[in-house]
């Protein structure tokens, strides 16, 4: 294969990309060579070399313990557990929580294999032997995966004595109602306050 | 700038990703060291390293002159102007055209400051000087850019006396006629056979 089949191969296989925008990509990439292709592959390197997962947590960042775990500013008697890396990121941008985090590294699926032992369930119930954690926070993603593990992680907790919680169903803020469906008007209004 | 927000930096400036789907493939990425980003990374510098611009025709490829412009069997009457190496690879996978390309490296433009001798429009009219080459097809894109190009190079080609041609112009085979524009409509029914 050429060295330009073999990129293009490589960069379509990445989420999002398929064949045109990875040759869209592989065009601009060769037009910018010395300003954008070699400072990618220094960054790609970087990465891959110094990106460490926290122990404690499951965080991607530049140590172990994490930022997030290593800040004694947090509140570490609250553990928000998410599924992924990136759910963690989107609940840091929006600076609305101030506790720690557990990422379970994916969620409970039959068809895909993935079993209690493939996620963090078993670290979890370790960070809450130490007596310091009041509550945890299931931030879960609200579909039929993320719930049903849910359901689990909440069953394996309850015998640690933790208070549990998970996260308000509800109108999104800025959203309407002409566009929600109808599990969320339904769980909006039984919700209601 | 730690080397997660580097990487993420970087890929955001590719086209078509964002600040989201850079973050995406970054810990899709770093979720496959071994097996994805790695593999990346000396695909990049392969690439970066052995990809060159063919001297005659101005594509990209494995070799200079690239493979088009040295397959004998190829009709060296022919030459095929267009825009960019990919509107030349998009030709080549129609397999519609058997001649030869020559790639002017974009369109005139006041705006960004893109004048004639920043486009290959030189080397095609040395190309021509030979007495090979019989007919020239225009294939530039009908943007106004590209058919301002496409008059400015006609008019400088006049004077070597091959034969020039363009792309017609109407409805797209499957195409749907309540789909089409006014510009199209119009075009195609002043074309009609």
């Amino acid at each position: 294969m050429s060295p330009l089949d073999q990129l293009m191969n490589i960069l379509g296989k990445l989420p999002g990309l398929g064949p045109r925008s990875a040759r869209r990509m592989v065009l601009h990439l060769l037009k910018r060579r010395e300003g954008l292709m070699l400072p990618l592959v220094e960054a790609l390197q970087n990465a891959a070399m110094n990106v460490k997962t926290c122990n404690i947590c499951g965080n991607l960042g530049g140590s172990d313990p994490c930022e997030v775990c290593s800040d004694q500013r947090r509140d570490r008697s609250l553990i928000c557990v998410v599924e992924d890396v990136a759910d963690l990121w989107a609940l840091e941008r929006s600076h609305a929580f101030r506790g720690l985090y557990h990422v379970l590294g994916g969620t409970l699926s039959a068809l895909e294999g993935i079993r209690p032992a493939d996620l963090r369930i078993d670290q979890l119930l370790d960070r809450l032997r130490g007596g310091e954690v009041k509550e945890v926070i299931l931030a879960l993603n609200a579909t039929v995966e993320g719930q049903t593990t849910a359901h689990y992680v909440a069953e394996k907790l309850e015998e640690t004595g933790v208070s549990l919680s998970k996260l308000a169903h509800g109108l999104p803020v800025g959203g309407e109602l002409d566009y929600l469906d109808d599990g969320t008007l339904t769980a909006a209004l039984k919700a209601r306050r």
